[in-house]
């Protein structure tokens, strides 16, 4: 018998008890033993639920309950959620966490903490909600050198960009949609910005190349910026815009890590993952392209995610996983302006024709785009595969025939091969 | 230092040896210690290889050698494979396997033998290559009761399906262009009937749910059926064929595990996924629709799987992994007859509107199919959701004024809620 603890009843920990309650069975005998819910911790009280005796708001209720020994900190957020895992770590008790914040600003340090005491700190439901993602990538995928990563990593914004192609819709009524439908929260900025992602892409990278990765060092930019003309021309182009997790290890043993959206065309597994689904594409030098699919968020897929995690604590109450990273270093992630890229570019553009002249003497051959009924002083083209600082040169020098208006990557372009141009 | 040795030189051995030797340095530090290829097993001999001194004819040097703790068995088939991995796991060593006919045909045996002489018997490449399968579903997806799993898990059928949807190819050209490419053998039986994909969905289903499911017990029909005519329907339904591993438990205990072409609607995940790849959906109760998708077969994918499994025994000398199912049993697997499913029917009609208007007595409302050039006397359709028993007693009914050609079911419409009709 051990005995388990929630932190925290929102969303996610009311969905592990109840999952732990639904499928106790099969959970008891994977783990290979009983487990006894012994507290859960909240500030509010749930009178009418079946387990409310084992509510309490002490934390310490949980750090001094010697027959607690493995615990899942769903509570979100830095501020109590660090503190109460690293003195949980310190007396000896396993973690498991669905809090991408916390393991994206301090996955190093309490990973180190948890080797240091002896006992497993997991957190496969941080990155891809109830997508086996974490544990694939360290174990299953070990034998690789991982070249690349890339994901859909934030369901909401998939969403929205999903009622854009499919159904026509402008940016603000696809937020609108997603907030009514409860996707999208009233201050939307940690989608819509690709903050959530880029929690999530540094877990990955720090976990794919063994040193932290933290999300100040990731060049973000989020959706806000795609128009409907993008969409269209995006179309025109046989692909779809998706906001994109990158990472990619420079032979230099520098890192490649950014958010931003994409041009995906429409012949990649990614193009088809639509509405609130994630994927997660990994690139190995031996298995080629693996995808991790299913929805990366959610009460129960995100619960099964932690249950699973606190089961693998339990059956390894001794033997510690190997799951591991260093920590990491001011320079070690590179300039996300030095990366190669072939551009999709918009722009306003007075003299169309005098535009793209200037346009193909600047850049060489572009690919450009067009729909039926584009804007009149509007060009979109795609550009071939140079370094980002080159490209931006080359705008700027066009300045006095085309303002740029949206300006981001065409994904799979960045070895210069696979360009669309 | 652990020393490790590789059973059969062929494609996937010889990607087992060079996966070694490329990423030895990381393959080392995962597993936890330095490895020492001591012994590879085959009748040939591999001169000019840097290797080609641990080349053995004799099986009894890996057997007899006590410093050989993990041994990859990729030869394939039974004999000799089957003895071989039953001796080694006697004598206490671990073995990992790529061998597919293995593992469906004695994979409870074997895994009953590790158990009791406290060694791991692993075998993550033995479905979908280089895809994270087993592992994840064991692990990650623990927490869940898996309702069903649907999985693409042939390559060459995969590759010839997408050929006749894609270049409109005959199911002749496509099987010849597919041998042309190295990817069908000149005897293409066990891809195209079906006997490959039947012996990954019946491992599947031994692990999802915990009871050895033979070969014998599947019923299984390959995509030698499959015409130009179907493919056009398909379309014309919004849909593609795809030839599906399904597996799902009843409510009474008794399993429901078959392989069949069966149409997709181009709205799943399963849909998009072409040409050699392979993709296995696996529904949780908690989890929903996860997916994997990548490289069912191939030198290095494959060998990925293999190495990775043989640095996790590495790392699990002493503590067994939690792996494993029951033997089976003679009335497990229910009666594919008794299963519930919407039906395609494509049939020979002299009278087009006599035979449609007798359809639709029997069945009540079905939809219709049609195309452009479609044969004068034929048709097609979808029926609603019904036991497969009373289907066939209708369509029996209806043998004066329709002779049925192809018959298979619509993907996901076994519960009756989601038929195309």
């Amino acid at each position: 018998m051990q005995g388990i603890a929630i932190m925290g009843h929102g969303v996610v920990g009311s969905g592990v008890a109840e999952l732990f309650f639904q499928n106790r069975d099969r959970i008891e005998r994977g783990a290979g033993e009983p487990l006894e819910l012994r507290h859960v911790l909240d500030l509010r009280a749930f009178p009418n639920l079946a387990y409310s005796d084992v509510f309490t708001t002490q934390f310490e209720d949980i750090l001094n309950d010697p027959a607690v020994s493995v615990v899942a900190e769903v509570m979100g957020g830095l501020k109590p959620a660090y503190d109460y895992v690293k003195r949980l770590l310190c007396v000896g008790k396993h973690v498991v966490t669905s809090n991408k914040e916390l393991v994206a600003a301090k996955g190093a340090e309490l990973l180190g903490l948890a080797r240091e005491h002896g006992v497993n700190f997991l957190f496969e439901a941080s990155v891809g909600g109830g997508i086996p993602i974490l544990r694939p990538l360290a174990q299953c995928l070990a034998a690789n050198t991982i070249t690349e990563i890339l994901g859909i990593l934030n369901g909401t914004t998939n969403f929205m960009l999903t009622k854009m192609f499919r159904e026509g819709m402008g940016f603000d009524e696809a937020l609108s949609t997603a907030q009514r439908l409860g996707y999208a929260e009233r201050d939307p900025s940690a989608d819509v910005d690709g903050h959530d992602a880029c929690r999530k892409i540094c877990i990955l990278a720090s976990l794919a190349y063994g040193r932290h990765v933290y999300p100040a060092q990731v060049h973000t930019a989020g959706i806000r910026t795609i128009a409907k003309t993008d969409v269209l021309y995006a179309a025109a182009a046989g692909a779809v815009i998706k906001l994109i997790g990158r990472t990619a290890m420079q032979p230099n043993g520098r890192l490649q890590c950014t958010v931003s959206p994409m041009l995906v065309t429409n012949s990649s597994p990614l193009a088809t993952v639509d509405d609130v689904f994630n994927a997660i594409l990994v690139r190995g030098d031996a298995t080629g392209d693996v995808m991790f699919y299913g929805r990366g968020a959610g009460k129960l897929p995100t619960a099964s995610a932690v249950v699973a995690d606190m089961m693998d604590c339990v059956k390894h109450l001794h033997a510690r996983k190997t799951l591991f990273w260093e920590e990491g270093e001011a320079d070690y992630v590179a300039d996300w302006r030095q990366q190669t890229a072939a551009l999709y570019v918009r722009a306003k553009a007075a003299d169309h024709e005098a535009a793209f002249g200037a346009v193909e003497q600047a850049f060489g051959c572009v690919r450009p785009l067009d729909y039926p009924e584009a804007p009149a002083h509007e060009l979109a083209f795609i550009t071939p595969a140079a370094p980002r600082t080159e490209q931006e040169e080359k705008l700027q020098s066009l300045s006095t025939v085309l303002e740029p208006l949206n300006v981001f990557p065409v994904c799979g372009s960045t070895g210069g091969t696979e360009s669309l141009c």
